[in-house]
C-alpha cells in the first residue's frame, strides 16, 4: 500500500464541535489546517449532546463566522428554574449577572460548523481509519497517519490538536508517566429522551426530587429534551417511552406535569456521570482540547462550553505563534485552560451533588441529603448564593 | 433520705452558656427559673471553647444584660483571613455584609453570665448528682430530681430546658423512637493550644496547607488560641509545646511564621470534629438547646452562636406563653431553630471540607483536593462567593 503525503500547519484530530470550531477560527486567521475524523458526518451529527451555550461560546462561534442561524433560531434564556420540595424557584441569571445563555443544540452548532468548513476550502477527512499520531515532541516533526479507501496517508504538521473526545487516540498516545488522570464516577446515570414536543416550560427546570433528579430541557420551541436520574444497572431497552414519561411526571410538581406534552422518542439513551480531568493538556506540539482532556457531569451544561474555551485559548496561542513567532500563548495553554476547567468541574460537581439523590452506598448518605436540603433552602433565601450559581451557570470569564 | 421539694416555672439543666443565657433572659422577662449543673463553677469555666460571636449572639447577650465587659474588652473584627497556597486572602466581612463579629472567649461569656445570675436572685445548683428528668409530656407535670449534700431534691416546673450539652441527660432521656440522630464524624481532629502570647495577626487566619489545616485565633490582645489539624490517633501527651509551635509554623507563610510569638501552653487538647443534629428539639414540655441538640465542627465558629439563637427562640416562645398564654412560639421552636441550625451545619461542613486535608480513606481523596483548590481559587476571584462565606460567617438572620 503506497502512502500519500500531505502537509498543513495544524493537524486537528476529531470533527466534533471542538475540532471544527478550532479549524474555522484558524482558517479565518489564515492558518492552514486539516481535520481528520474516523466517523462519517451523519454519525457525528447523530450524537445528541448539550444544548446550552455560554456567552463565551456564543462569542467564539461569532468569531468563527457561524452565528447567523444560532442568532435566528436559538433561544436566549434569561433565567433557569430549580424545583425543590415541589416548589419552583427561578434564578434570574440576567438580573444577577447581566448575562444570559443561548439554548441551541450541539447538533445545530456542529451542522453550522460543517457548512462553514465546506465553504472554507480547508480539508476535512471523514472515515479515516487507523489514525495515529507521531513525533510531537517540542523539537520533533509531528505526523499523523491513517488509511482511507485502501490508501495510506501521512500528514506533516507543525502542531497536532487532539479534539477527538474521551475515547480518542490523542490522549491515549501520551505515555502514562507524562499525564495525570483525575477521575470521579457518580453512582447513577441520566436517562435522556428527545421528542418533537413543545417544551413544558419556557426555561430549563432542574428538579430535586426524592425519586431522583430530573431535567426539563429543550432544543427549540418544538423539540424537547428531558432527563431522569436512573440507576447504572438500568438498560435503555427496559425503559419504554410510556415508562419514561410516567417517571418524569412523578418528579415534577403537579402544575408542571399537567402541562407536559408527551410524544414518541426520537432518541433515548443512558449516560453515566463522570468528572474527569487530564493534566497537563499540552505535550510538546500536541494539545488536548474538549472531551479529549476533560469530562464534566452534564448538570450545569458545561461540557461544550469548556470545549469552546479550550479552543479559544488554543486558537489565540496558535495565532500568536504564527503572527508573532512567540510560543508564550502555547506555553500558557495548559495552565490557562485548566484554571477555567477546574472551576467548571467544581461547579458541575457541586450542582450534581446538590440536585441528585445518592444511593445509600454513595458519597453522601442521610447526612448528605440534609446538607442538600439546607443548601437549597439557603440558596433560595440568599442573593449572594444565587449569584454564585448564576455567574457559574452563564460562564466564568475566560 | 428525705426529699426537698422545689417549684419553678422553667427548670434549666446545664449551667454552660446556653443554660445561663436562657436563665438570664427569662429572669429579666419575669419568668422564674432554676439552673441545675452537675459540675462545679470552676469546672464549667475551665472548658476552653469558642471565641467568635455573631451579632445575633452579641444582641442576645445585651438583652440578657451582660454585654458591658464584652463591649469593653471584646475585639470587633471586620474581616477574616484565609491562607491558601502560601498567600493570605482577606474576606472583608464588614464591606460584604455590613456586619462584623466579636472576638470574646466563651469562658468570659460564661463568667459574665455567672456574675449576672448571682445578682439576679435566681437559684443555681452546682454539683447536682444523679440528675433525672420526668413526666415532660404535653399534659404531664415535669419534674427534675437530683441529690446534693446527702439530700434528695425534686423540682416541679412547667417546662424543662435541656441545655446540658452533647453528653447530657436530657437528650438521652428521650425514647429512641421519638428522636432522629443525624451524624457525620470527620477523619481528623483539632489540636488546640492556648497561650498568653500576643496573637500573630489582628484577625483570624484559617490556613489550607498540604500538611493539614491550621487556625490562628485569639481571645484577647494578649491571649492566643492556635489549632493544627491532627490525626485522631494522636494523643495530646505526645505533642510537646515545642512540637506544636514547630508544626504550626510549618503551615504558616514565612512572613506570618516570622511574627509568631510562642510561649508555654495554658491548655492543650485534642477535639474530634463532628456534625450532629437531633430532630426534633422539642418533646412535649422538654426543649433541647445548644450542644444537647446539635454539634458543628468548629471551622466557622458556629457552636456557641447556634446555642445563642436556640436560646433566643426558646426565650421568645416562653415569654409568649407566659404573657399571652399562647403555645405558638413553643410549638414552632423546633422547626425555627432547626431551620437555622441546618444552614449553619451546612456552612460548617462546607468550610471544614474546604480547608482540611482529608486522609486517603476520607470522603474526598485526590479529586476532592482538586475541588478544594478550584473552590478556593474561585472564591478569591468572586465577590459573590466571598459574600456567601461572609454572610454565613457573621451569621444568617434569626
Amino acid at each position: 500500500m503506497s502512502t500519500v503525503t500531505h502537509r498543513t500547519q495544524v493537524a486537528i484530530i476529531g470533527a466534533g464541535p471542538s475540532g471544527l470550531l478550532l479549524g474555522q477560527l484558524l482558517a479565518r486567521s489564515g492558518i492552514d489546517n486539516v481535520v481528520l475524523e474516523q466517523r462519517s458526518p451523519d454519525y457525528v451529527l447523530g450524537r445528541i449532546r448539550a444544548g446550552v451555550l455560554e456567552q463565551t461560546a456564543v462569542d467564539l462561534l461569532a468569531e468563527a463566522g457561524v452565528s447567523r442561524r444560532m442568532h435566528a433560531e436559538g433561544l436566549p434564556h434569561d433565567g433557569v428554574v430549580l424545583c425543590f420540595d415541589g416548589q419552583l424557584h427561578r434564578i434570574d441569571l440576567h438580573a444577577l449577572t447581566g448575562k444570559r445563555v443561548m439554548v441551541y443544540g450541539q447538533t445545530e452548532v456542529t451542522r453550522d460548523l460543517m457548512d462553514a468548513r465546506g465553504a472554507s476550502g480547508q480539508t476535512t477527512v471523514y472515515e479515516a481509519a487507523d489514525v495515529a499520531i507521531h513525533d510531537w515532541s517540542l523539537d520533533g516533526a509531528p505526523r499523523v497517519t491513517w488509511t482511507a479507501g485502501g490508501q495510506s496517508h501521512e500528514l506533516h504538521a507543525d502542531f497536532i490538536a487532539g479534539c477527538d473526545g474521551f475515547h480518542g487516540v490523542c490522549r491515549a498516545s501520551v505515555p502514562q508517566d507524562a499525564i495525570t488522570l483525575n477521575e470521579k464516577v457518580y453512582p447513577f446515570g441520566w436517562l435522556g429522551l428527545l421528542s418533537d414536543t413543545p417544551p413544558v416550560h419556557e426555561e430549563l427546570i432542574y428538579v430535586h426530587h426524592e425519586r431522583g433528579f430530573a431535567l426539563c430541557s429543550q432544543r427549540s420551541r418544538t423539540r424537547s429534551r428531558y432527563y431522569v436520574q436512573c440507576s447504572l444497572q438500568d438498560k435503555v431497552e427496559d425503559w419504554s417511552d410510556e415508562a419514561f414519561w410516567a417517571e418524569l411526571k412523578r418528579r415534577l410538581p403537579a402544575s408542571v406535569a399537567a402541562d407536559l406534552v408527551t410524544g414518541p422518542s426520537l432518541e433515548k439513551s443512558i449516560a453515566p456521570l463522570r468528572s474527569f480531568v487530564a493534566e497537563p493538556l499540552r505535550f510538546g506540539r500536541l494539545f488536548l482540547a474538549g472531551d479529549a482532556g476533560h469530562i464534566v457531569p452534564p448538570t450545569g451544561a458545561k461540557g461544550l462550553n469548556l470545549a469552546a474555551s479550550d479552543v479559544g485559548y488554543l486558537w489565540q496561542g496558535l495565532v500568536e505563534h504564527y503572527r508573532g513567532a512567540s510560543m508564550a500563548g502555547l506555553d500558557a495553554y495548559s495552565q490557562r485552560a485548566l484554571a477555567r476547567i477546574w472551576k467548571a468541574e467544581r461547579f458541575s460537581w457541586w450542582m450534581t451533588s446538590l440536585m441528585h439523590r445518592f444511593p445509600e452506598t454513595g458519597v453522601t448518605g442521610p447526612f448528605g441529603e440534609r446538607m442538600q436540603q439546607a443548601e437549597l433552602a439557603y440558596l433560595f433565601e440568599s442573593k449572594a448564593a444565587q449569584t454564585v450559581l448564576a455567574e457559574n451557570y452563564v460562564g466564568l470569564p475566560m
